[in-house]
């Protein structure tokens, strides 16, 4: 028996489009002579809709498009993830189809994410189907975590999932899944979703482990695709190859880019060019993504910018072919103090000064933006994120982040991955020392431990959670790390009114960590 | 048998301070001769603790506090909300405290709002508990809803809340739990949290009705409160109070401004004053909520305000006697359109410019909070924040929004409101017709309905969650509700980057109502 995998990009709500990439993949199956074709959780509507899936319209859609898809699904079983209102609940189900019609649903038990457990209520769990002699048990989403033996008569197993990409998943995935297929005894397949969905990248990643934990099948990483397997075919085991971190990360950036532009109609996109490496990356992606003819950029220095800095970004911009402009501030920066000379009378210059600058060149990139058309991309990266090292609507405008999942020693891995077949960003850029250059001879350094000190305690703090007597018994100074958990603590009104972020992390600030505004924090201490 | 209620105000994570409110009326109520004193849902750790219900120190201080108060409650029994973790699920449970020790817990089984569905789990519900002869049933927040038979020995309810002030709460409530206490032949007491937490205002609001049905205890609404009263005592029914809307919204605002201040620690804010309708509500509120020697507005005129709106912006500030500074932006308007004129060279004047004005604005008002250390107050309200009648950066800047869950129509109601007495608001703020004043001649019906029509579309899409079908057969013209629900749809990027916004509404853009930044809504028309 021939089992179809279809690894597809779907648009939250273009159930037109969704509809003929399934149908088209359907005629294909039954071509290809597949008895059974699968698609991945909640293929039907795209994941995550939010609040769509209280709106009635957005449901109804939904069953009129599995219906058009059932009339196409005739001499093949089709199984398709769609979210489904029974009663009062709404459940994500996968829909089985059998000669044309809806024979019945699967529905998930265990709804984990937090996008879905407003919304979705638990359903049953797994099920058995059986095809052409063959018992396939269907299961949605997280219930493959708490369902470790489905009987000894299993065949297939089929897991429908849309599990976004974060760091370390595809390696952690092919290995529970290896085991799950050892211990089951069971060839398991799974089809995950593929494709930026704002913040979210889904990686695809599908696969096929055989009854001996052996990988057979391993579909693309971040790019669809479409296999035809044989249940119990004598395949040769594939090696899985070892994950490279930084092409994982570029690969999802660059995938979650696109479709941010594609699936919103965008084109164009307009950054402020500083000189430092969290911009120089952000340009760089945007341009290979975008084309550099969809790219402009702003130069905007004050009377602290080196003359490295302007250089740097030129030759950036000029490495890329993209189109520049040498704004400088300046000019804005003395009408506005001059502006409020009367009122700061008497006041010393301090951080509002700092601030002014980057606001104005917030407000400039914003009109550059406002005039074009263009899309502003932000640039900020997530060790400033976490720790307030930023302007609010300053140096944190824009409409999409896709650093701000990533620590500073992240993006430079980053930029010397850009780089790794000659010079894209220049070496300048990445070897200097970081500085927001907003006062004479500033240093990022001086308000902030050095990055590598503050992203391996951020990384405590946030991806693992850990207390702070954890993070000193491991050997790091008390007071460095007092400090930078209060900056993390006390800066969670900044993130509050940052733009969506592209998730790349296992715990993404703002999304898998959400603190109230108004407390007393002394209780964590 | 006496039975104290306590409803009073929380801070998240101030175990402590909470500790001894708790206390101090566990004394009085001991003091009283009640047999029974219950506190609301959550009131030992405060509510909404998002992702603090996720840290172990948090819910270790959680269980550490119930045991200092179980001690103090010697011949009494204590009824008290906390979340509590049981195995590897949190909860959130009433303790039970007989003779200083905590003898067991009942737990909440209906977990519905957006804020808990995440982090809790579903517990039992609804639990018994004997006291001096009497059958008291115990039920946590929304299980009430779904509980309508207690059997038919039961004396008591005792319902433990924590439900947010949204317009109409409080007269649903009252006839919802008459209703219960009538069909139940119960005694029916809710004890409500009391106080803001940032963008949520509990209102308290706690009551006794009799086994009749009849309201014989209503607690105070927007203030602490504490009571006792003899069950089966003969108490006269008291009749419910016509509820004021303008009056409640005024209420819930000053308790959740007063709140979000002295939780935090703030003294002072800042605003800007346009000489419209909003920024002057929201100064008459500040200065009478934080005092008006805490106040310092800017009046930002540009070429195309009107000599009207920095006049009556100014005889606001001398009515309230707050500080003031008039800050003309045309210098800074120049200096920016001359740096970028090189870029923009062959364009025309349009939108752009419009937000640099108001760009500069929330630039300078940002200057002046960093300056002196003020919260800036944001002044947007509702109807913009719907359409995206707002520059992002600009008129959104702000830590907190007072005004942005009230339609531009109820603005005015609590401007009236605000008058009640005599002239606070200058009668021409409210007579004349609303405009951003960023072009010459503009007014807001340039771009948008009338606010009387746009505002009950609005509340048709949002409140009442009606299709574009339902609203035009009410009678509302097609193109324009076609245009007001696609203003709606293609603004939800500006909201999510706008700062908390003061809930107040059944339906709060950005948290009741959430939708995908990417995806396609024609498939919604």
């Amino acid at each position: 028996m021939k089992i179809a995998i279809a690894q597809l990009n779907y648009t939250i709500g273009d159930f037109e489009g969704n509809k003929e990439k399934i149908i088209r993949c359907i005629r294909q199956a039954k071509g290809d002579g597949a008895k059974v074709v699968m698609f991945s959780e909640q293929a039907i509507s795209g994941r995550p809709a939010y609040d769509l899936l209280n709106d009635i319209v957005f449901l109804e859609r939904c069953n009129e498009t599995l219906s058009e898809i059932a009339k196409e699904s005739t001499e093949i079983t089709t199984i398709i993830g769609l979210p489904l209102q029974i009663d009062n609940d709404i459940i994500s189900a996968a829909a089985i189809i059998h000669n044309g019609k809806i024979s019945r649903y699967v529905g998930k038990q265990n709804v984990i994410s937090r996008d879905e457990r407003y919304h979705l209520s638990r359903s049953h769990g797994y099920e058995f189907l059986r095809v052409e002699g063959r018992n396939i048990a269907v299961v949605l989403g997280s219930d493959i975590y708490s369902e470790h033996d489905f009987g000894s008569d299993v065949d297939v197993i089929v897991s429908l999932k849309s599990t976004r990409y974060s760091c370390g998943i595809i390696e952690r995935r092919y290995d529970f899944y290896s085991k799950i297929a050892y211990k089951t005894h069971s060839n398991v397949i799974a089809v995950n979703q593929l494709g930026g969905q704002t913040d979210i990248v889904y990686d695809g990643s599908s696969f096929v482990f055989n009854r001996r934990g052996e990988a057979i099948v391993l579909m693309r990483s971040f790019e669809e695709d479409y296999t035809v397997f044989e249940v119990d075919g004598d395949y040769p085991p594939i090696k899985i190859p070892v994950q490279d971190k930084a092409r994982n990360v570029y690969r999802a950036i660059k995938l979650g880019l696109k479709d941010y532009f594609a699936k919103n109609g965008f084109k164009k996109a307009c950054l402020g060019l500083s000189g430092g490496i969290d911009s120089a990356v952000v340009c760089a992606l945007a341009s290979e993504v975008l084309g550099p003819e969809n790219i402009h950029v702003l130069m905007m220095p004050s009377q602290y910018s080196s003359d490295h800095s302007v250089g740097d970004a030129v030759k950036l911009a000029e490495t890329l072919g993209i189109k520049y402009d040498i704004v400088p501030i300046t000019g804005i920066f003395d009408s506005t103090t001059k502006a409020l000379a009367e009122v700061f009378k008497g006041t010393e210059s301090d951080v509002t000064e700092e601030n002014i600058q980057a606001r104005t060149r917030g407000m400039l990139i914003m009109a550059l933006s406002n005039k074009f058309g263009y899309i502003t991309l932000n640039t900020s990266n997530k060790s400033e994120c976490a720790v307030g090292y930023e302007t609010m609507y300053g140096d944190t405008v824009g409409a999409f982040s896709i650093l701000g999942d990533l620590y500073k020693t992240e993006v430079y891995e980053l930029a010397r991955y850009i780089n790794r077949k000659g010079e894209i960003i220049p070496q300048n850029t990445i070897i200097k020392e970081p500085s927001a250059e907003l006062c004479p001879d500033h240093k990022d350094s001086d308000s902030l431990p050095l990055y590598d000190e503050l992203d391996a305690i951020l990384y405590r703090l946030i991806e693992e959670n850990q207390t702070i007597d954890e993070i000193t018994t491991a050997g790091f100074d008390i007071g460095t790390v007092l400090k930078v958990f209060k900056m993390l603590i006390s800066n969670e009104y900044k993130r509050y009114q940052f733009c969506p972020v592209l998730r790349l992390s296992t715990c993404t600030l703002g999304k898998d960590r959400i603190l109230p505004l108004t407390y007393d924090s002394s209780c964590l201490l």
